[in-house]
């Protein structure tokens, strides 16, 4: 009897994390937290909440759901008008609290609280000068190197201070910064990671995606740019470009598989996206087949822009178990394909005896894409063609996506046939580039998709690890 | 601000339990594990387990999810090689804990184990009878009337005193009773609720639904029929046909909402039973329209044969968020259709402009239909043609479902005119008893459709109360 | 490493349990957990209150100490004037909460809730008589089998009933029943237990111990009588003796260890009995020595009163640790009398050199004691002089005290000099009957000190077992 | 219905913290453990432990008792030989959370960890200094700034960079360190809190308390020096020194009431001075009385020598609940005394009709004294002479112990004549300081009593808050 982790899909990307800010709104905290709920998606492990009135902090942070970290009375000692909130996959335990953000501090100008979504390249480096002239580090967070860089500025004011320490980071990320007067939103010079800003009412709300603002009432006013960092203040919000030349490359993956389908994307509907994309994949690799069925969810579009391009008829053949908990007992005598069946249960009578195309977002490890294969050809399914709605997964993302390490990805270390065989299908293919552009409606050079094509916009400098262990410090040297 | 129940869509029916047994399996515990796992859809409110090893009964109980009830510890100590469990939607704190199933008792025979899924409608006077000769009662549920009937029949064995009890028992019910060395099945003689035999290796096993069969790769064998006792015991198993003519009367609402898609009922697969609803719905309503889109999940399937036989496009035109919590916290000014909005967000892109048939599978107060016929007009649609896949429910279930009473009923008020009126739809229709019987393909005599007919196979008596109280004991006399 | 259950001092007996009534007022809940929690001491593993308004009981029980299971919530819905209550020592799980008292069953005569302190001797023969006319049984609790006399009794008013049933019962017991208009306080025809009758106000309390009134204000009435049945009503309150001859036997173990010792038992003081003991001690066996130090708590009492009449100086040399948890962690390398060290420290700077007299109110085992004698040797005590506050323990209590079988005590298998020299201790001593009784103030003939003598006032028929078991339900036959 | 804070003594000094060590132990993790237990008393709000094996720190914390936050995975966690812990009495929520000790940070020159006892009165001055040259802090702790004074030093090694950082330290503390090769304790120049060095076998133990050897079986060595720095290494152990003079005052109050009544402090044992204040204060203050009763625990061995030096009767008159929990309900219709009645119950019986001798430990708000004595009045005692095992109360402390602001102790406001009519008592006395030195066998300018005096060793500086808040940030400009 083993215990199974309980995503039995996990071998798919984890986005990092989700941002929510509020300025002056008399129920800041709970339209933070409902601004969190909606962007659950984007970080399950931790959430957090820092209100303030303007004197004070009020910080909330805990292991686990929004919904579950949340009290009706933890909420109500959010007081303030003013609010960042924040969700993350993270690890568990004492280091993986310590890690959770938003972040407040205290240095010489008063209070600060943070929060980001994202990952600074050159953290490792700034933390190194930083440490040389004596500043020290409880968490393993890129945040903590921002703040740091914040402190020791000698600009004049907060947006001075904000925008030099800003200037120094490499990466992506999408950061909200509040303090006493002012929330800020900042987004890297590539615009990697998204960030929108709407209106509620009079209030002005920053978030990673536009589906936050469905749920509280919200309107979209526009995305944050690249390079930009937007400053509310009480009757005044400022737009202050920080790069001369801000080279805008936003992440194509959040379009692929992160953001929810009903959010927009630099005004670009996610849903339609992927219906198109499907399409497209249709049209380059067809299949000769009589049904086609979507890994659910973020495979549904895809697959339903595939059948409808291609004339063939699509069905739910993958029923999907809602009540997935956190862990899962496993029994001992080993139930074939069972992680991927506590998810997922093909259904025989719609697939039997047919040709199957299956649709999927993406092939990280193919550890799971080969039990489905297998899945399904076990329910009856006489041929099983899987297509995928991004290229071949080859490479790590360094700007904020969990990824495993190259060396762990499928398409890394095989071509499309070897893959094809060792997924057990009958054939596979990939969206192009050219396809996945054109779905989207963008140029290419417009975004970045190093984790498919290993063209990363900001140079990645050795030690390429992905990400700090977050779990324990090291003692280095003495 | 407000506590929301969490499920917003709570307007409709809940089942009330499900049920899963193991005869003679090493794995007996971790196997009904699963079986109530695969089956949490028919019950979130709690979760029991009792094994045997014919010596003692090892019983956990509690209130919660299957995977938050039971830690790999709490299954390691369910020792012994037969097993029965349940899951059921019930109310909370103590005395829902006192309602948990199963339940074990010891009589004059030994220990009994026992859990069912519906409800009888006799046993308050068999409850009055029993108390007039002197029995107690901890519980208010159905199975402590059972039980003591079993222990004060005279018959010789197990099998005639339990056939006696049965037999006595009048409305809807799966039962399934544990001994030393048998392990039972019972469906009421109208065959009401589900309940299927199936195989796993040299095992038997007994579900409410095929879809636990699927994750633990057991074979479906056949149905217990209506009426009949299954008496399994090592090396042998026996049908006893308690009733001369059972007259089978199976729920139709368990193809209609109850059960998952992937399931098969009396060997019909239930989603494509969901689809061709769909389509004969189409052909008898037809609506002047550019797009389907379904509630999902339940109006899913129906809504894809609505799109297929219409010939109209069919796009998930509503996302579900996945991550619903156990409660909410509802800000003080009130969001618009905040309930519904924290499980279906309108993808306004799909939406916008369009003619929409809107696809859901029943109407119940009416409260959760008319805020999703508003979401998707807020978010641009010219007209909203609401289609149910399932004929207008005007009558409440005495047979294990918990509906409303019958004034609290839409459609036991309002004729469709006036129900398309206060919803606010363009349009409305419901699937006509003639379409629901061709596409499931059974005549109607077979089924229960008391919900939407008002023609109960079992005579209800005064007071007809859908249920007993389970919060609190009350003192009727003394 | 291993985890060590947490009290150390465990081979002392664990009385069963403590009870608390309250009749009409309007802070009944509130009372009966302040009445709860000044009785901890005589049950720590769960605790239960019913209330009833009359119309309906609310029922609140849980696995731990008072003050962990009753939230402020929690009371707040134990709504009525009427309550009791109980808390117990008991075995966790399932079946530990299955046996959580008090009870509340509804029967022919509507609603009734129970709960006792003590053992019925006669439960299983009656248990079995039950099950042969069809009861069954869902606890292992002795309650259920009077609640089943009580509603199989052909009396015709509740006091008929509740008299007719009490009356079958043999063992040593009191009783609070709560019915719609009454609350009844019942002893065991020999006063085994304690229970005693208090006001409020206008209000009737019942107790198992004085204490309880002490910390609610409540003015000390009388102690119920062996076989005395109180039936408290609006405006009115009862007695009915049971019995002609009701022989009172009251357990004389209360005064040497159980009671809190500022509560009073048959309006004797038990801390002034206990002091008196010492004296008794100290002049029956005196010991050339240079200092007294008790076994903290109970041992406090007769070490001040041996010190005063042996004319010896008194100290706290072993300092207790008051934060004693639930489970603990012990080192690989076993630290020397780890159990007892993590509850009680010699302090050796008053212990060395000296010449010691350590008092104790019993031996039971005999592991702790010499684990005492040793780690006081050890702090440097040149002799070790062990003087007990009670008579040998060589028997089984069967009336309600979780004593050890008896092949387990070690002066039912050992002389005193045996013991002494097992114990390591350089003289060894126990109080006499004489001296005993002579510090209580009572003859002999009118305590139960079947633990010391054997001498049962209730004969125990085989199997001898002391208690049923708790765990788990036995498939006896089939 | 009021929510009452659990102690209801609670109106008592609390000492800050206590720590442990240990260096080079295969079990370090478990000792550490049984070390904090035992030191308990001197912090029950939070506690935690870090480990190291050189190459990582293994840190878990958590808010609550010892037995409460380790779990027996957790502790299985902690590897490595070397650990600290630390026990504190501390508030609570996320911000009590982020002060838990040992705190864990990296540095240029690796990682670090450290917890401290004590208060360091200069911090916020250095603090204002460190933020001016761009330090942020995260937590209100002293510990944040001395860490940053070590990062910020030019030493060469680490013992030159920690003997910098604490030589710029005033105040009262008792520190431990772990880095990667060594263990360092260092103790104010004062010596203000206890430190001492222990033996297991070949590891060295550092300790607040001697009573955590005791647990372990660990052999006392000695008392860490005021101003010394003790460096444990690998087969060596280094004292430096750190102040040519260091002029030890150590807390007198540690005698008085903080420390163990088994521990020693500079070698003499607390139980015994204790008895020997009482035996002072019965020369100095006799009373016309029958007897002695104790306010448990810390007055009992005062009492006990008073009772011995004036030849009076000596009783525990008061009857300590030992299950008191965090929290409790208070009925609505208050209960006289009911805050001190959860904790201490007087015994009637011994108290009625007698001249009484209460003997408390200290004075503070004198809300409890006044609770007490009525409480004693109300059971019978014609007279209630109060004595006090101290001096009166008169100051704040600000090098480590939680005491109110001055203005709400008693005996800053009052003179002893008034505060015995305040507390309506018979009459009123307080041990000498010339007893109380006398008791304790050292000259008073050994000594710091700043509490009872004012006299303070170390200068505190406007504003003369003894503690920062430990709630919430503070935006302080901008």
């Amino acid at each position: 009897m083993n215990k199974t982790q309980l995503d039995p899909l996990d071998d798919h990307f984890h986005d990092e994390c989700g941002v929510f800010g509020v300025f002056d709104h008399s129920e800041a905290a709970n339209l933070t937290y409902l601004g969190l709920y909606a962007q659950q998606h984007r970080g399950q492990e931790s959430a957090g909440i820092v209100s303030t009135d303007g004197h004070q902090f009020h910080s909330h942070r805990g292991m686990g759901l929004v919904a579950d970290v949340f009290s009706k009375s933890a909420l109500k000692r959010r007081k303030g008008k003013r609010c960042i909130g924040h969700v993350r996959y993270s690890t568990s335990g004492d280091s993986g609290l310590r890690n959770c953000q938003p972040f407040t501090y205290e240095y010489a100008h008063g209070g600060i609280a943070m929060c980001h979504n994202g990952n600074i390249v050159n953290a490792p480096e700034l933390r190194h000068e930083l440490e040389q002239m004596g500043s020290i580090f409880q968490s393993t967070s890129d945040t903590e190197v921002l703040i740091h860089l914040v402190a020791r500025s000698q600009g004049k004011t907060m947006r001075e201070r904000l925008a030099e320490a800003v200037m120094r980071l490499r990466g992506g990320f999408s950061l909200l910064v509040l303090v006493e007067k002012r929330l800020v939103g900042v987004r890297d010079r590539h615009g990697l990671r998204p960030l929108v800003l709407g209106k509620l009412g009079d209030s002005w709300v920053l978030s990673s995606e536009t589906c936050a603002f469905d749920l509280i009432g919200a309107t979209y006013v526009r995305d944050v740019e690249p390079g930009e960092m937007v400053v509310i203040e009480k009757d005044s919000i400022e737009s202050i470009k920080l790069f001369e030349h801000p080279e805008p490359r936003f992440c194509v993956f959040e379009y692929v598989y992160f953001a929810r389908p009903d959010s927009n994307l630099e005004g670009k509907n996610v849903y339609q996206a992927r219906y198109r994309i499907g399409m497209e994949l249709a049209r380059e690799a067809p299949a000769d087949a009589d049904l086609v069925i979507p890994v659910p969810d973020s495979g549904t579009p895809p697959a339903m822009g595939f059948a409808d391009a291609a004339g063939l008829p699509f069905q739910m053949g993958l029923i999907r178990n809602h009540y997935i908990g956190r862990t899962f007992i496993e029994p001992k005598q080993s139930i074939r394909n069972f992680g991927v069946k506590l998810k997922l249960n093909p259904n025989r009578e719609l697939i039997e005896g047919k040709r199957v195309v299956l649709v999927d977002d993406s092939i990280v490890r193919g550890t799971t894409s080969r039990k489905l294969v297998e899945m399904v050809r076990k329910a009856g399914a006489k041929e099983v063609h899987m297509r995928i709605s991004s290229p071949p997964t080859k490479h790590s993302c360094y700007y904020g996506i969990d990824t495993p390490d190259e060396d762990q990805l499928m398409a890394n270390k095989m071509g499309i046939d070897e893959m094809c065989k060792a997924l057990g299908a009958d054939s596979l293919a990939f969206v192009s580039f050219e396809g996945l552009y054109r779905a989207i409606g963008n140029p290419r050079s417009a975004h970045c998709d190093a984790c498919f094509s290993g063209d990363y916009p900001v140079p990645i400098e050795a030690p390429r690890s992905p990400q700090l262990s977050l779990l324990h410090f090291t003692n280095k040297r003495n």
